[in-house]
């Protein structure tokens, strides 16, 4: 890849980069927005009722302003991308729909989730519906490369979803497995989201694989980010819930480094609350002070940087111009949100 | 439609004739079986685990029976149909996993289900996975009409489920929604897993078209006959499971039929038992007394031969041979069951 032009960390905060990018493709999203509201419809008005309280509960549509954006930069000038993007956000809402049914959350995005509104049993299928849906929209686009990145994306992420259950409440659980889990569940759509811009412009292998790489890295330090969040105290001053992947006893990286640097009794205090699941009141502040004393909410964040790194690396394939000055910004919109 | 060549209903029995398409597909069923146990495989050991026990449990393999006797019936002489039948079992056994997490069944074809066994959490993923695995497979085949297809079928199951859902303990269910059930969650896939055959073969329209009414008559008589023979007595007397649909409230043709045809006091009772759930010990005897007071399974079976004449006035569009005697036979299979 050329370093003729190296592409700087954002200086800003990271919730401009996400307006800017936000503003550059405003036509595109808006045209998506409405695809999407026109196409989870059904005669079973349960299904618009359930994805309505998904789909409109304010997510920031990150993947699909990855498409949308990927295909600017790659030059193409048509239609497509809006279709497609659509698709993405399709089977994200299905996958965040069945998440919240295997997780037991009762919120979403700050508001009561839809299995918890709903109840289960909706939520399933309805996840089902949107899936189906995603995959008779690309049909209709028409394109088999396309339906193979997002049907291998799928499979993708429901081998992360189920391998992150698999090690859920195990402290043996490897780094190597915690980086499958995540770059199955979160890395593949986004690397997915990306490439298809690249495929619908018709552009060379070389770009495809470089927006792969950029959405599966800026994917994964995404995760990264999202998992030291769940231990931060500074999220905790800021009113938002911590602590959500402690309670389910999920094996994050900021743990397995606490687990790995701790003494023994420190490591029987993570088996006790996160393999027999047994906590008290103050064991997610004692969880916290654990995972401080080893860096471990700073190290993952650096691991995040890393991977970030890489993202802009990717970029570099392609001319500068606003969408890649947009798509480096959101690296740091990716990574910012941990200070 | 030609009514030279009449279809005359089977006078053997119905698991002869499952045994006979077995027999006439049965190099094409053995490649299917392999290719099914080949592509659910994952380097996440659950997924392949979980799928085994379904996938293994003893089913009949109706659906891809039907793919590739119907491939067979339009000449077709290539190998696609294996791996179509294929992509129709896997999105079957998805639905399937995901109906017992809906319907917390503990049984499936008289074993422990795949919830029972490894929870709801597994269940719902791994039928996610096999789900994205079909459209994967499809994208190998390469027909965006298959994968049309199939993914319509896929988002009108979810409607379907969906729907059952809603009508669930309401005895105002219309005999209207309650078909809309059903073609739904059983006759959609049927309709495309025969019409497929079509497709493969590369047949015009109106060959695509009578395989899709004999599929989706055909699964519509399947499902009337599924739901008359959870109130039989006779089933009962063979140690069958009966009473699955009465415990979980569904709504189904045997007890609309009762609902509409009783007095005030005897939809109380219905009222009682299905909306309320308040169910005794003796209730399920008292619901199939109903039943049979107002012929109301002996009407649901009747209802079925209505759809499978159907059925076999949909196979005169193709010439006599083994594959229509078999096709028209299975028709037979699917309502004798009720005897």
């Amino acid at each position: 890849m050329s370093v003729a032009s190296p592409i700087n960390r954002a200086a800003s905060g990271g919730e401009d980069a996400l307006a800017a990018l936000t503003a550059l493709v405003r036509a595109d999203l808006e045209s998506c927005n409405r695809l999407i509201v026109d196409k989870m419809q059904s005669p079973v008005a349960l299904i618009p009722q359930l994805a309505a309280h998904i789909v409109a509960a304010g997510g920031k549509r990150l993947r699909p302003l990855l498409t949308l954006a990927a295909a600017r930069l790659c030059g193409y000038r048509g239609n497509r991308h809006v279709l497609l993007a659509a698709c993405v956000e399709f089977i994200h809402t299905a996958t965040l729909l069945h998440d919240d049914v295997v997780d037991e959350s009762a919120l979403r995005r700050g508001q009561a989730s839809a299995n918890a509104l709903f109840g289960n049993k909706p939520s399933v299928l309805v996840g089902d519906f949107l899936f189906a849906r995603a995959f008779e929209l690309m049909v209709e686009d028409g394109s088999l490369k396309v339906l193979g990145i997002l049907s291998a994306a799928s499979s993708t992420i429901a081998e992360g979803e189920v391998l992150q259950l698999v090690t859920q409440n195990d402290t043996t659980t490897t780094e190597a497995q915690y980086l499958q889990v995540i770059e199955g569940k979160t890395a593949a759509l986004f690397a997915a989201a990306t490439r298809i811009g690249a495929v619908v412009a018709d552009r060379p292998l070389a770009e495809e694989e470089a927006l792969d790489t950029y959405g599966r890295t800026l994917g994964t330090a995404f995760q990264l980010v999202d998992d030291a969040l769940d231990y931060s105290a500074a999220q905790e001053q800021l009113g938002k819930t911590v602590g959500d992947d402690f309670r389910e006893g999920k094996i994050t990286l900021p743990v397995l480094l606490a687990f790995e640097r701790g003494t023994e009794a420190e490591r029987g205090f993570w088996r006790r609350v996160l393999e027999e699941r047994d906590q008290g009141p103050d064991d997610l502040a004692a969880a916290q002070r654990l995972i401080a004393r080893y860096g471990a909410l700073h190290e993952t964040v650096e691991r995040a940087r890393h991977y970030g790194d890489q993202a802009l690396a990717a970029l570099q394939a392609f001319p500068d111009g606003p969408e890649r000055r947009a798509l480096a910004d959101i690296v740091e919109f990716c990574i910012a949100r941990a200070r």
